[in-house]
């Protein structure tokens, strides 16, 4: 549905880069959830392009409730959040040119010349921020819940962080550190050698890309269907929406595509009363349904598009071709912000879940 | 929404390994277009296990149409397709043991005992033969269109395939040549190799997953839509419905994240009047919509769970420990048989995204 | 969604009059659900055609459940319904006149030709058979909650039935009453009248029409949105699928039109520590959301534009006036028939409307 | 959905009474279509409440569209359309009283007490300048289809309009000059005793309601679905959604109930080429699609529910009766205010019919 995602709870973003604001409508929130304004703007802030790794584009991000929110709790009714954009510089974006890598081309064959180019319009990662701000909307709830959502740079700029552990308590204690610092990876030598990657990389004019890993922590088992609602089928469907994913993988992913099935098998195992698995081979997912083990993915991140260096391309206008230096601001990495709108997507899937199954009254 | 997909044409699923019958239901096809059941038997056919490679079970696929077809043509009504199940041997199941890899534990969560377990019920494989068969309902309509879809065996238990052609020609002469063989690789020679290690494999009581590769070649620019419904979004959605699939990937996918931006990048050039890139980095979509070049993705497909090995699971009844050898008919590997139903689903989601771009009209 | 209907509990039909068979999947159904086919038979009876006053095509209604039931149980996977085409005469239709009152000349503007018009093809009320089938796998789950629903023939032929009491306890015993019988009047000397001016139309060749009246008893306060979802909104989307339904209206509808908001208001009053209201004018639904009294809603159902007098109307091949008169099998009236249609639709709807509330989990 | 309806072109709507701003999202526009700033301040005018027969509210209805529209028209992308609120005077409100024929009750049901119920909140009225406004941006693309939409007073407070003319072009013309004056009917003469009779009814703390009756002309033949979609279903869902509307009928509606089929059936004719057809019963549709003639519907108003009069309700704080006079700032009627709601809906149901047949390319 286009700008629409979610069966019982639903979230519509609108908005471009360089028009009055963005925003979201989260529709079919439960009545009664606490709304907390300064976690939205930590996650906003999250976001945020931060120093010499990202844009100069710097927007304040100050966002306004217009409905769905009554003494600081939701009401039931649809909730609308607004970002304005504050800090445009059209001027940087009035062309014809399709910036190679970048969407300008295909939205000239869908939008047929009437799209709002300046800024990427409404295929920047600026509408990301409206993603954030709905996730933050309902990560508190879940948290009550006893779900924790965390992601960090699994790898950038050809280097690697260390892993996520496999066992739950410290997971849940590393997924609480990574939601709390700006540059997410477990070993800050590793994000040092990152950072340094990725200005090197700016100083060539260039970009790097990377691979985000996520762990969900703390959900029932039960949740999803085993055909088109799998698990894995909606939380793939939100997370290649986000601009610059180009895979997604469960469990051991593509790894398992060269394992035997004796060691794919995650074995089941009583523990304490519970159902667990020794191994999460499966990212806690089986038959598209979750297990009670730790949700397990980690999406491909592609550099980003816009970089100084002169690229080859054409002129949509005189259908001739062209070259084409970077211009406006932009990053020369994106790995890093955009692991708060994986967390964030990864949330409003999980809240969709928890609504399927449970009603909205099983918020109360 | 569980077991229907799709916006303006819509597919539902339903049935049980050792039901009465699978099926499914097509909404919103244009009415007029060819019924080909000769090509329906062919894909059933694909996806047909065969010989020491697969499981014991063979099933005639002998199907019926009920609805939806009038003298060999669409009628614009929802199309009813039924798949009777014949050969089917319950007595192989019946046990409260949680087979390892497998949905069984996951189900008894979800449904609390109620499931039809015999075969993997809802959750068995057994299912896709419905999509295959949607599938084939709406492929020779795109054929028509110029649209060609196939799929190879990229890789399987660590022997690869060779790759498919950049040249667009070769490689609509590489796809229709997959679309006629039962084992589906471009490399006859690693074919062979592959087969011998699922028969190794299987000789060891364990079973080997493997990578397949899709192209789609002919689609026209401007499908799909920059957020939730871009086309990665929605083929993932639909191609992680497949059991065993593990992880998605477009154009260079996971490999991307290790590219610079001037590598990753695809300069638009033109080509005789036509727009084209000279690389495919990504796949044939930029900021989620179709740009006229092949759309390529690779799917992680996991070993079978189902193998003779003894392994360690658990009694859902009595909630204690055991041990488990494989017992049923089952397939050492299914990747060769996955291939014919992602090239299926594949189509379904073109044909979708084609009806809501032009309409049910655009089809006449 | 065309052929489908409903959010968390979906239900999807197809088939036409002359094919070999109509059908209906629903799909989120909570599993454990006890299926009573019995029941199911006794549905389909009370929509049956009976006497002289229907027509003589007559249909056994077998019908067979292919998947979604294990055990007499619902698994909580898809249960696709079959009831196969017996009685069928196609040779009566096979005609390019545009039968008047028909959906001859709209479907062919819709379908081009390429419909199955034998007999109405899926236009046909035969169709109504798998709305029956599917209300009836429902209605029983919905007893066990204490939700009633029923339906009488308010007006036929320019007969009057008797009443609906407003006492709960006198309507409940009202509404299961009629349940049990054919013809669905309160007061039988009004049935009796109704019938012999059916009979008298039918003599003359012509047909009849008149009003339903349905009430729900027992439905908690809080189903319904306020908006697009509203009780209201999706009673009259289900209702007006049925074929010859042309007006619909919630308590007393058009004649709230006419009254003074003094009077319109139904008075919130405290009876034994239950809020209720004096009267019901608003047939038990305000701002969209029921409020726990009896929802009531009226349905028009025009006359059966199948007749035996002769009329103009045109061919569509010759684009020429002709004469027709009425051939194949058909009912001076489908009032009685359509009344187990209007519950059945009643049921599906409200079973959706309180999985959306309290989840699939909310049935166990 | 909650607050979205529509299947390819999508309205969401969201705010509340005293909220800082009420919405709506459009998500599925064509890009390219022609924004009328104008028109819709025209539109919105027409909803506003006038002189004696309305409330001292009155909102400039100031909106801001944030987004989707690039030089005067849509972009293709979600379009969001805010519309502050500015005369709010929520003292006036604040009380556990439950108003009767309001939905405070079921609210306090739906929503646990944490509803905004000032001044009715999400179920106010007032949301419904968000649909005129969103109506307001598909009428002229409707318009430049040929399509022409218009609505009249049929009835209110008793009193009877004249009739609406069967001749198509008197029809459009008579249509034409509805859509330019603010209180909708044919006959000035039954207008000033319509008015005569709210101001009376308002003199004695009363309110009244009435019919409105609706044409749609130039609407292709084959829009529409034989089952849920049928243009019945859609247009009843949309108008059912607007507050106050209990009743809604397609032609002659519940009179057809009384009719025989000989006189229901519209014969069909050619005429000029064109196939119509004498006389339109069945308001233009036929097994749910349209033919080519005006589609006609009518929509029962019950009486406004806030009146001055006491009357006996309830305390839902402390479950006891009271007693209670109207407060806050209401209509005696909003019949002639509801209008352009009516036709405002059906634009948009319209606009996605279209949509759905001719895709979102049909529209350049």
């Amino acid at each position: 549905m286009k700008n629409t995602f979610g069966n019982a709870l639903c979230v519509t973003i609108f908005g471009e880069s360089h028009g009055p604001a963005i925003g979201a409508v989260l529709d079919g929130l439960a009545p009664g959830l606490a709304v907390d304004e300064e976690f939205i703007r930590h996650q906003l802030a999250l976001r945020r392009p931060s120093g010499r790794i990202s844009t100069a584009r710097c927007e304040a991000d100050e966002f306004r409730i217009v409905s769905g929110v009554h003494e600081g709790r939701t009401t039931g009714s649809p909730l609308c959040i607004l970002i304005p954009n504050a800090d445009t510089k059209s001027g940087d974006y009035s062309t014809s040119i399709a910036r190679p890598g970048h969407a300008d081309y295909t939205a000239e064959c869908k939008y047929h010349g009437y799209q709002d180019a300046r800024g990427g319009g409404h295929f920047s990662g600026r509408i990301t921020a409206a993603l954030v701000a709905a996730g933050a909307l309902v990560l508190p709830a879940l948290g009550k819940k006893g779900i924790v959502i965390g992601t960090h740079i699994s790898r950038c700029a050809g280097v690697k962080d260390a892993a996520l552990s496999s066992d739950e308590a410290t997971l849940i204690h590393q997924l609480s550190a990574l939601n709390d610092i700006p540059f997410a990876v477990l070993d800050e030598s590793a994000g040092e050698r990152m950072r340094a990657a990725i200005e090197a990389a700016r100083a060539e004019g260039d970009s790097v890309g990377g691979v985000l890993e996520t762990a969900i922590v703390g959900l029932p088992a039960g949740l999803g269907e085993p055909w088109f609602d799998s698990v894995e089928s909606l939380l793939s469907h939100a997370l290649f929406s986000i601009p610059a994913v180009k895979g997604v993988e469960f469990g051991d992913g593509f790894a398992l595509a060269d394992q035997l099935g004796s060691v794919a098998n995650d074995t089941l195992w009583m523990q304490e009363g519970r159902v667990v698995t020794k191994t999460n081979h499966n990212g806690g997912i089986a038959g598209g349904i979750t297990g009670g083990m730790p949700v397990v993915f980690r999406c491909a991140i592609k550099p980003t598009p816009t970089i100084a260096k002169t690229q080859k391309t054409i002129d949509m206008k005189t259908n001739t071709q062209v070259e084409y230096g970077g211009r406006g601001r932009h990053d020369p990495c994106i790995v890093h912000r955009a692991r708060v709108v994986v967390d964030s997507v990864a949330a409003l899937v999980v809240a969709d879940l928890l609504t399927q199954r449970y009603g909205v009254e099983g918020w109360q």
